[in-house]
């Protein structure tokens, strides 16, 4: 997928500041939709399976909808490319809009820290070309952006670059770790016991790497696979900070395509020493694992 | 430590609605004093080791002074024993507050959910006898509160009895870990593999006995030792809505005293049944552990 001179088409064709107030418009609908479900029927099923495979939660489905129906109506064009429902195109292929409405469902659906809403703006047709990423975390209300070039932010206050941290005894501080089955995990551990002195286990990816870009964790990783949707906005904060990311050892983001399909997992940090050392974890992944 | 009849004493002296009211200003008295530390500072240190062993941050040393302050001021006599300071005599044995003024101190200091206030008020000198149970979390600014026989409550909503959730090949749905040192996690591994679907790590013991209390999680289990000061409030939200918990194997409640010494692991779930397959998880921790 190419779009001529990308380089220079995103200067003129991609207006931060109205798509980012897009964004938010979108995020706050996709919040009215999940809050019209009490918590006894968040666990309730469409029927259907999302374009990622996962079965699809009504919750997602709703939430959706909502932030396609906030884009149709803006009268931009764009195409959708969504978890759920595959590509929806609204008029042109660019931008390109990732949607996760719901990042950690999981704990949508228990009612719990952290879920959010996520979504990426692209000039083009892969991670790399992500140049508004905007994450709503719809339990601690954090709202999460950053632009390609511009900074990344919390709550309106731009994020400096951050310190890794490590314990007296070399360990990384603080290190959060997603797609956290046990059986995943007992793989990783004998890397993590030598790298990592404390984990955290959030259930949710891109508010995990939005925890990096604010220096709240010194590293994050996924234990199996992790689809370009998880993290497509939320990368953005990452890099945006002086932190680094990838799938693929030594793959670049311009080679990842915005979509659903599982990968690799993710690994992400402050150094190229701390992506090396979290990569030796998930080593053992060398395709992408349907659970 | 005893007290007199303290079924007949409880009634009578412990004015549920008026400690509640309590907890809830000197919560956010010290909520006041750690958001006056910009996060720069939040690692700072007093020099000092508190009653549990712990070296004291300066954060924890300001809020724990703040709550003392208002109680102090209340008029009310009690005594309060803290993470930090031990036992501080307010004019009388009882009743006797249990405080950890930073419940997640870690996750303060690196300014990230979650972080609360937790404090137990109690008739007498076990947890057993803790009658109003307080927890603000400073993150999310969930307010949680239990009262003996009262309910247990989430912003003044009560909670209500919560189902285990467990996902299509019997393993519990979601399962939180406090504790998380990669090393001791890989002893418990093999246990959680087989009776674990999801952990999450959140890094704060009362929250995430609150969050289990909320049916956010369907078990939840520390990896090493756990303080009585970290559990005494939130321990009464999960008992309020059914749950179950333990220190030692058996070991009733009325037999924990109310201070910061170190015990073993701490497990908590909704039955008996998963009581018992979370604390094999642990069974190697046979006695309590400083780190």
């Amino acid at each position: 997928m190419t779009f001529g001179d990308r380089g220079s088409l995103r200067l003129v064709s991609l207006d931060h500041a109205a798509w980012l107030a897009l964004c938010r418009d979108a995020a706050r609908a996709a919040e009215r939709a999940l809050t019209a479900h009490p918590l006894g029927d968040r666990a309730d099923q469409t029927g259907a399976r999302g374009a990622g495979g996962d079965r699809t939660l009504q919750i997602d489905a709703d939430a959706e909808q909502a932030i396609i129906d906030v884009f149709a109506a803006s009268g931009r064009t764009c195409t959708i490319v969504s978890e759920e429902r595959g590509d929806v195109d609204l008029g042109a292929p660019v931008p390109r809009l990732l949607i996760d409405p719901i990042d950690g469902s999981l704990n949508a659906k228990r009612g719990t820290a952290h879920h959010a809403v996520s979504i990426a703006v692209a000039s083009g047709g892969s991670v790399g070309d992500v140049e508004v990423g905007y994450v709503l975390d719809l339990s601690t209300q954090q709202e999460w952006w950053a632009t390609l070039g511009g900074g990344a932010f919390l709550d309106g206050r731009r994020l400096g670059p951050q310190p890794e941290r490590r314990s007296p005894d070399g360990r990384l501080e603080l290190v959060a770790i997603e797609a956290t089955d046990p059986r995943h995990l007992a793989l990783a551990l004998p890397v993590l016991e030598d790298e990592v002195r404390r984990l955290r286990a959030l259930g949710a990816i891109a508010v995990s790497l939005c925890h990096l870009a604010a220096g709240a964790v010194d590293a994050m990783l996924t234990l199996s696979n992790c689809r370009p949707v998880d993290a497509a906005a939320a990368q953005l904060l990452v890099r945006e900070t002086g932190g680094l990311l990838e799938w693929a050892p030594g793959e670049p983001l311009s080679a990842v395509p915005l979509d659903c399909d599982p990968r690799t997992s993710l690994v992400a940090g402050r150094s190229a020493e701390t992506l090396s050392a979290v990569r030796a974890a998930v080593a053992h992944v060398t395709a992408p694992v349907r659970e």
